[in-house]
């Protein structure tokens, strides 16, 4: 990247610089659902189109964009910044599990959708969370198992000992 | 390959190509599952500690060795040796389906899991197996979503909505 700008205009590099000084001045976190925003109140916390009653949780604001891709989910989001991991000394305290617990009582939210990766960290956030929250309100995980396009044979163990425990009914 | 045989003595040489020509002739198919076995019935289907009223439908003999190594499916196999493909002329005729629905009807299974990989001719293959059997026994297939080690910033967007889609309530 570094060789590319040397390679153009000044005026050009100097405009880049001006955008990068701009970002981090103006882009900071929703005050709702701690997803990246401009403004205090990010656009899908404010959207009216939006389920209401419904809340997704993600470890990260990169789930959130990766999340939106898939244009299947309606509902809103609570970014809770990381994950719970006492190796690196983070507790539940230091991520935002306070405030969601706070909104799933003031908003009414009818499901808490838990969408975290997989692994140790993953795992023990998820199971936190649904302990603190399911004598409130209905709290789900989103489903591990075969990738699309994933092959039978070339799967892992533990991918497919999973898929043939969350085996489900056709209907 | 051929470079390592050319390598080696002659007598390993010829080991080896007996080896393939024994493989060839005493390897068939099981009569009940349709399973890769030297034997007139395989070693699954004769093993009495294995679940016998579970069978597992898989699209190719690989396939079971797969799901073998998860150690988590206890059951037995029904292999289907390959998948309804219009486009190649196979239709469910040319599959053993047939002897499935027999199976089904006379070992009295009660759970029929398919396993088969999530695509188009996959896809069709279990709907069609589901809507013969649903009336004799429970149908399930293997869950589709986020592998074991997998990032939701880096899974494809079809595989997040499936994963969506196939939350499960946390218990």
């Amino acid at each position: 990247m570094a060789l590319h700008l040397l390679k153009r205009p000044t005026s050009e590099v100097q405009a880049l610089a001006q955008a990068l000084i701009d970002a981090k001045a103006q882009i900071g976190h929703c005050s709702i659902c701690f997803n990246l925003s401009a403004a205090p109140v990010c656009d899908i916390c404010r959207a009216p189109s939006r389920d209401q009653h419904t809340l997704c949780v993600v470890a990260d604001a990169r789930d959130v964009i990766a999340l939106e891709k898939t244009r299947e989910y309606k509902g809103k989001y609570h970014v809770l910044g990381g994950l719970i991991s006492p190796m690196d000394g983070i507790g539940p305290e230091q991520l935002h599990i306070g405030p969601l617990v706070h909104r799933v009582h003031k908003e009414g939210i009818k499901e808490v959708i838990i969408a975290i990766s997989p692994s140790i960290e993953g795992d023990t956030t998820t199971l936190y969370i649904a302990q603190l929250l399911k004598s409130l309100t209905r709290v789900t995980r989103i489903a591990f198992g075969l990738p699309m396009g994933g092959d039978l044979e070339y799967a892992d163990e533990v991918t497919l000992a999973r898929a043939i425990e969350g085996r489900r009914e056709i209907s």
